[in-house]
């Protein structure tokens, strides 16, 4: 009897560097979105920071990254270990299910039984050995059949996270730490959110997935058998001549729903979702409150400077400061402040109100003001 | 027996354009004089405001302007009607005393019997009508032989301007609400604004002298007997080729000291100050807060927004903005804000701090950072 590969042999990380991070406008932006910043002054990008989280665990040959058609230069200078087999290029932003679901369409039709893991290219993560060990045992857990989500032991109550409610623990060799899941549910507001911090069933969804390729797209067939049908046919051509006619022809007509609703949320209605809580930090930095927690490390009243070059003389002011301009900045007793300094814009809000910059942005693009978005 | 002419016909205007508006920073700079600004929204500059307002009292070819020389072009250009004779430039900042004195000098020497009356470059006065009716009283005290200030009724506690306490009504022909002054007291805290107000017996000190210019001269003289030689001996060379050389001279060395210290407060203190009591809006505009105020009309929750092509997307914000580089501009939810964008420099404070603004200056001058001064 011969030993089956050990599962991270098997294993395929796949990082969807598509969003923009509307929140962190004016940082953010269409042709810079967010994971092309340095947003935690560790001296590269948020893709660049992800890459290199992920090559210890299989390998720099065995990450996908799956973006923009527009990004693409951009990427491949943060990452010239990325191999070009490992470049999907999307003509159009189609949402996670078809991005996720083609890139594991194309790694399961090249590799049969490959387990996959999708990791956002803009997260921040300390401690490098723990996301290790939990990804370890997600990787068992996937090769098991489950569909495994992350979930992080919230340390504070977070409004900005969606939680993930854990049932029991599961009985899966090498994922001793493995729990059912019995729901997602959406980012809550502050009562509820201390109630499920206090209740000790919730964790923060840090939004990974890992499972077997053929697992997910089962799933993926089972919410949405179109879409799923488009991904398939998309793979049979991607590593033939007929890639791009395929292409132009199939993913602009495939449906754009988050995996959250076409995997996640439907395999844990079935107790069917396993969840590993992670032991690193974790956070989306969702928004510039992040950003400026990160930088706090704790420490009220303290002012984070990010920007090469920046200049800011503050005096009795705490909050945040990116300066992408050179200019002088001044700041003179506004606590709690984000101001946000980019050449053709800028911000100024406070933590409190930074979960409404998105609304700004959907403002701007009503005013036609798009030069700067 | 002749009549005498009309005091109004001896009237002479002198505006002393010189301060930089060290708490208007980043708009004001060494470069560019709060005098240079147009901060009311009325499409001019404070100073051409200021000419506006003057020329009616006694025609445009009797006021004098005196400026630094750095200065000459941009009030030049202000100023079209400005004869040359009226242009005196200052080769380096020597204070009020220095400004107002070598104008009295001159116009004296040129015009025996001269009465003269100085308005700063840079206050904001509504009310034309009133303003000449308080000046028109203050040269028929002037002409009587007083030094005499304008004093503005408080309309609330302000800790920004300083206040002139009245002592007893005088009996002056053409000048009916002139007031003897007990005293001139600097900026106060806000109890003793409050304290001020509700006494009946203080008005704001609104900066305005009236004098005959030998009566300026010899109260000069009285304080600082130096400082009027050097004066005379200038004024003695002005309207001859030798001005040049005396003023190399003689300038440099005249003592810097506010008017306030040779004329006002000994003046007073000796009872021999008037003070007509003006009945038109007035501010001196001397930090953000200010011009916020102006602009709110009285409105709590406006926002001010001044600049050309200025682009401001404003949620649940208050404050002023002030935008001079054509970027987007977005606030969220931050009161009573202050944001000044200049092209090298950005302050953002608020208007509680908008006093503290000259302190960023001097930090910035410290520092070194003379170029966004």
């Amino acid at each position: 009897m011969t030993q089956a590969p050990d599962p991270l042999e098997r294993f395929y990380s796949v990082i969807p560097a598509g969003g923009i991070g509307s929140r962190l406008w004016p940082l953010s932006r269409a042709d810079a979105p967010k994971f092309l910043h340095d947003l935690t002054g560790s001296g590269q990008t948020l893709l660049r920071d992800t890459w290199d989280r992920l090559a210890p665990l299989a390998g720099d040959q065995r990450i996908m990254v799956v973006t923009g058609r527009a990004h693409r230069a951009a990427v491949e200078a943060q990452l010239p270990e990325l191999a070009d087999l490992n470049v999907v290029l999307e003509s159009e932003p189609r949402e996670s299910t078809a991005a996720i679901g083609l890139a594991a369409a194309i790694l399961e039709k090249r590799e049969p039984g490959v387990i996959i893991g999708s990791f956002a290219a803009d997260h921040v993560i300390k401690g490098a050995i723990l996301f290790r060990q939990t990804i370890v045992e997600a990787v068992a857990a996937a090769d098991a059949g489950y569909i495994v989500a992350i979930g992080i032991r919230p340390t504070e109550p977070a409004i900005g996270f969606g939680y993930i409610k854990t049932a029991t623990p599961l009985e899966i060799p090498g994922a001793p730490n493995a729990q059912s899941v019995d729901s997602f549910v959406e980012k809550p507001d502050l009562a509820t959110a201390e109630a499920y911090v206090a209740s000790g069933h919730y964790l923060w969804n840090a939004g990974m997935f890992i499972a077997r390729a053929d697992r997910l797209l089962e799933e993926i067939g089972a919410a949405e058998p179109e879409l799923l049908a488009g991904l398939l046919e998309l793979a049979d051509a991607w590593d033939t001549p007929r890639r791009g006619a395929v292409v132009d022809k199939v993913w602009p007509r495939l449906k754009k729903i988050a995996i959250d609703y076409t995997v996640a949320e439907p395999v844990a209605a079935r107790g069917q979702l396993a969840v590993i809580p992670g032991q690193f930090d974790w956070d989306d930095v969702g928004d510039f409150a992040s950003i400026a927690k990160i930088h706090a490390n704790g420490r009220k009243r303290d002012l984070a400077i990010l920007g090469e070059g920046a200049r800011v003389l503050a005096d009795s002011s705490s909050g945040i400061v990116v300066s992408h301009t050179g200019r002088m900045i001044a700041l003179i007793g506004v606590e709690d402040i984000v101001v946000i300094d980019t050449p053709d814009a800028l911000l100024v809000t406070t933590s409190a109100n930074a979960q409404k910059v998105k609304a700004v942005v959907d403002a701007l693009k009503l005013s036609g003001s798009s030069d700067v978005l």
